[in-house]
């Protein structure tokens, strides 16, 4: 990855998780007033309204906008991957990533049906982490540069930013994020990923137990558990997240090693979250209970579980949806409908 | 409404019903043969894949398209609204079909987005059936010629029909063909529609209950159900479900007065309703005990309970994104891509 051009040290993201600014309020009243005008019974878009409000709140803008959503996959390699805890081998990251720049994955089709910008970012692939079941995955120079590359993902004027990761052993290196951010065991938190049996799912738990054990200084400290147990491509993930609160704006949030990612942040401060929301529950189970853990609903269910940011490109239509239902929809009064009897 | 050109008897959909031709079975064998070559672990688009298979198997076409879809709103009246049934008065059905004309409803919003054809049709709003609490809300020609009318709303050529109502008090004419057509009691399947209270919900409870014992004679005969205790716009919803089925165009329901009418249908024949998805699972509680009974789940749950198809707009791009993937992606031979381990 190229070298972010001022450094950042994880003391600097600590400070700045704990002192983001807040949603504007301002956007958020007129968004309730207006909703309230709109041709149709009190509530009745449901979630539709919540997320209309949402935006304007994190957005700093009424009535809010969905004209240029972006969707960023990062993807990173991690050494974990040599202990068979996935159904690929690790090549297949950067055979991804091409594929991604030849249009051919899932993400392309669905940023096409969304009108959706994507930006692929590569972190380091032939450089994986080092296995955390020996050691910190990363040093606090390699944490910190992945997570200022990160934050080069986001610019000015976005609507939106969708965010995805693509990284052979990610969802071992999520389900070692949760154990350690959060209470249960490795079992509790290691699924089949991209579908290994259940031999790959021991090994997967053996991997999880493995890296808890080898990195026991790091837990009770969100940024530490990142270094030692994450990845580039979640460092960079959580990175993003930063940046977009900074630059207003809301977040999309995709699966499991994702939102794991970004629960890095919600141990420092669950209010570091409010501006994202997350996508879509994935068929890997520890992302339903992440969810519940850092109370959370996600917007769809569908059975996904690919990763690579293509549950949060589906969901781009449903924010896309809420917003022009917001913005365009007639009041009772200039469409001459009568109101509540 | 204008008159249909041929007219048609109960008895001809009745038989209709039972003789519906069936899924393209070549179409949908060549959608799973390309779909376990595309680029992701097998299965991990989730019901995005099961969609691409249902598509194909309905529209009789590999791969399946999605750039003509269309949405229809069929809006009747109610004489069941004079019992205070309603938290609208009953003019607002029309004033609402004047807010679609004009593009100011939350359906326009939403075909937009979703790059949509739609189509409002009226059924005679200036003469609501009669009120079913004395007796059959329809005659049997009248109740024939909607159906007819809904049929009308299928135009070959169409890649996706989406079906969704206006008609204040149809929400009580839900619950009443759900009484009839299933097991439990009035009080289980009334809920508060646009948003009445509880004595309004009682005024429906009653309404239902009067509903049935006026009309024992239909209970056991889904269609003279949906005559004594339908509506205009039920009914040609269930008509245009016939007429996609036979134009081989998949139908995706909204809410719970859409799917309670395509209930009539399930009720004459479960495969009936084969080619259609049901596109949200609405607020209101009956649609969720509804989609139990008929065996279906939702593809989007927002807690949107607004009707006019605005749940089944708002699915299209779901469907989008699922025909994108299965006709765009590339298979692990052309991306070079290696398989699992």
């Amino acid at each position: 990855m190229p070298e972010p051009t001022a450094a950042i040290r994880l003391d600097e993201i600590r400070d700045l998780a704990r002192n983001l600014p807040g949603p504007d309020l301002e956007a958020g009243t007129a968004a309730r007033h207006r909703e309230a005008q709109l041709t149709k019974p009190a509530g009745s878009l449901g979630r539709l309204e919540e997320i209309a409000y949402w935006m304007a709140c994190w957005q700093g803008r009424h009535p809010p906008e969905l004209r240029h959503p972006r969707v960023a996959v990062f993807a990173g390699n991690h050494g974990v991957a040599a202990r068979g805890v996935s159904a690929f081998p690790a090549e297949v990251t950067a055979q991804m990533v091409a594929n991604f720049g030849a249009g051919g994955a899932a993400v392309n089709q669905l940023c096409e049906v969304a009108d959706s910008d994507l930006r692929v970012y590569e972190l380091d692939l032939e450089n994986p982490t080092a296995d955390f079941t020996r050691g910190p995955a990363m040093d606090e120079e390699g944490c910190a540069r992945a997570m200022a590359y990160g934050m080069m993902g986001v610019d000015q004027g976005l609507h939106l930013l969708c965010l995805g990761e693509m990284g052979i052993g990610n969802s071992t290196a999520a389900a070692a994020l949760c154990t350690a951010l959060f209470e249960g065991t490795a079992d509790d938190w290691v699924g089949p990923g991209t579908g290994v049996d259940e031999a790959g799912r021991a090994r997967k738990v053996a991997a999880v137990e493995a890296g808890i054990a080898a990195n026991r200084e790091a837990l009770g400290d969100p940024l530490a558990v990142l270094r030692c147990l994450g990845g580039y491509e979640l460092a960079a993930i959580a990175g993003a997240i930063l940046a977009a609160r900074l630059a207003r704006t809301p977040v999309l949030l995709d699966g499991y090693a994702c939102t794991a990612a970004a629960a890095v942040l919600w141990a420092l401060d669950p209010k570091s979250l409010d501006h994202c929301l997350v996508a879509h529950v994935s068929a890997e189970p520890g992302h339903r209970r992440l969810l519940d853990r850092i109370g959370r609903e996600a917007i769809l269910d569908l059975g996904m579980r690919l990763g690579e940011a293509s549950g949060a490109a589906l969901a781009i239509n449903v924010l896309r949806g809420a917003v022009a239902c917001h913005g365009g929809m007639a009041t009772f009064e200039e469409a001459e409908v009568s109101g509540k009897a």
